[in-house]
């Protein structure tokens, strides 16, 4: 088995020239074809390829400043986190694969302006931001498929945070998982509206990574996952090709109600819905048959991200109080 | 492609001599492992093998009279429904199946005993009761399998309720279906208790044949469920053959969150819970971490139906307010 380790050692320079400090921000993705399973836990390469879209100004910026005071410290919106908790933790081991062994302290300043109860996971833009403040902090002068591969071995959708826009990330064939990277897409979509739905807060019972590895030990439907995967892709190709925004909204729920149905399908059943998410689902349907071309995805959560387009975002927000509106291709 | 008026004409005597009236009663059933996919839709013949509980005294007694005003009648529940309802002419459209062309005008009186707003379909119960009504009527002498087959072509999951006790619904290979009928076990299971918890009143937006189909169609999920069928059947035999409670509970609740999962990952989506039913599973499923050996299952509807052991009824009835609670094996 190949480590983390072994894949950023071999794009390391022989001798680390770090700075005093550098900064990075990467953005949230809400993922249209979703990321649900791995084929790799150690390096979280990922049995099929998926398509996010990154939510513009919304997402991490962090600091890494050259410690003084010869400590490892990591602070997370202003607020200094315990050594042993698990956030330093995951963080400084990420941080340990780029200082190979080398006395380089360091001060870890996270800064994340994601709405809470908005139920976005914040460990995507997290490792991105951290991969490109590391690149810069090391003066690597890494490439953004390569950095992109590294964040994903921190978070499977961070790799997808290191690009705005579309973007796809590749499966990919190789063992080292270097081909498994984030590629930006070409297209503009200058009307697409996301709308965060605040529907619970609260740690979930079941993180993504136990429930992904609970589905495919325990659904005999997992096995058609991938299938769903693919032909959702293809289609997303087309939609965002041709502007067709009923096809991309259709794709976009249909692939997250199918990666639900597979949680749903598990043993012990694995449900991250509650009430509430099932009354606002049954809201965009009923908004949908009146007409409106609004649509929703959901991750490994209760929250809704409605899909829709500019023209009719007055009458989202009317159905939808407190809705948190992003337009990830607006300068 | 063989009708079902080909299927019945073959078993019917030469001539057909019919008595003043007959009567017969067949139970309601609930399966454990879920028919969820047609393969002949004239015939009703299954995609996979299913296997159910029948509820004892809860079903639905039908009783035919030759009429003597010359005219086809029906009454449901006492109330003599209109001549070009849904209810009359699909019922009487099965009674033709049998006069084969003959002028054998009846009176058709149904009445099911099923609790309303249970959500229990009463189309099995119903098909059953009349195949059996019309098997003496007409003095038919057909053997149970046969008439088991017979009421299958008016709903699937009639020929189930032909049975007391746990029934197989053979899925057969014949192109008449006339392998494609209920089976009785052999097994007795006294203590098992099913609990009828009432979520929802009101027409289901989309009838389970309508649901199949879109499934079938839509959900490339669904590929997967004749093995996670396939699997559960084989798991409910063993439940059933060791007396292993939480093996028949478990098999059985993923069975049915794996049906409505094939639901789910429709287009559109064919989603038949409401917050309410939400709520109910949560609620079984804090009981259960709590010990309690409670499990539930689900048929295309927002009602759940408990299953558990009569050494826990006390519990169950207190933690579900208004809970029917059946004995399927009790005398």
């Amino acid at each position: 088995m190949i480590t983390k380790q072994q894949v950023v050692q071999a794009h390391l320079p022989a001798t680390l020239t770090p700075r005093d400090e550098a900064e990075a921000f990467a953005p949230s993705n809400i993922a249209l074809c979703k990321y649900w399973g791995k084929r790799d836990a150690e390096l979280n390469l990922p049995i099929n390829a998926s398509l996010s879209v990154s939510l513009a100004h919304l997402g991490t910026r962090t600091r890494l400043v050259h410690a003084t005071d010869g400590r490892d410290r990591v602070w997370l919106n202003g607020a200094e986190q315990a050594a042993d908790s698990a956030f330093s933790q995951k963080l400084l081991a990420f941080v340990d694969l780029f200082r190979a062994g080398h006395a380089l302290p360091v001060h870890v300043h996270t800064q994340n302006n994601i709405p809470t109860a908005a139920g976005l996971a914040s460990s995507a833009s997290g490792f991105a931001a951290l991969t490109l403040a590391l690149n810069e902090w090391l003066n690597l002068e890494l490439a953004p498929a390569v950095l992109s591969a590294f964040a994903r071995m921190g978070s499977g959708s961070a790799c997808r945070s290191l690009f705005e826009g579309f973007v796809q990330w590749e499966d990919g064939i190789r063992d080292d998982g270097m081909d498994s990277h984030g590629v930006r897409l070409e297209a503009s979509w200058p009307e697409l509206r996301i709308g965060l739905v605040k529907v619970a807060t609260g740690e979930k019972a079941v993180d993504s990574r136990a429930g992904m590895k609970r589905t495919i030990e325990t659904a005999h439907l997992y096995q058609s996952w991938p299938l769903q995967a693919a032909a959702d892709l293809t289609r997303l190709h087309q939609a965002i090709g041709e502007k067709d925004f009923a096809l991309l909204g259709q794709t976009a729920e249909q692939n997250a109600l199918s990666m639900h149905a597979t949680m749903i399908a598990s043993w012990p059943p694995l449900l991250y819905w509650t009430p509430d998410s099932v009354a606002a689902m049954q809201q965009v349907w009923q908004l949908r048959e009146q007409g409106l071309a609004l649509y929703f995805t959901m991750d490994a959560g209760p929250n809704l991200k409605l899909l829709f387009e500019a023209g009719d975002q007055a009458q989202v927000e009317q159905a939808f109080a407190g809705l948190e509106v992003v337009a990830p291709f607006s300068a």
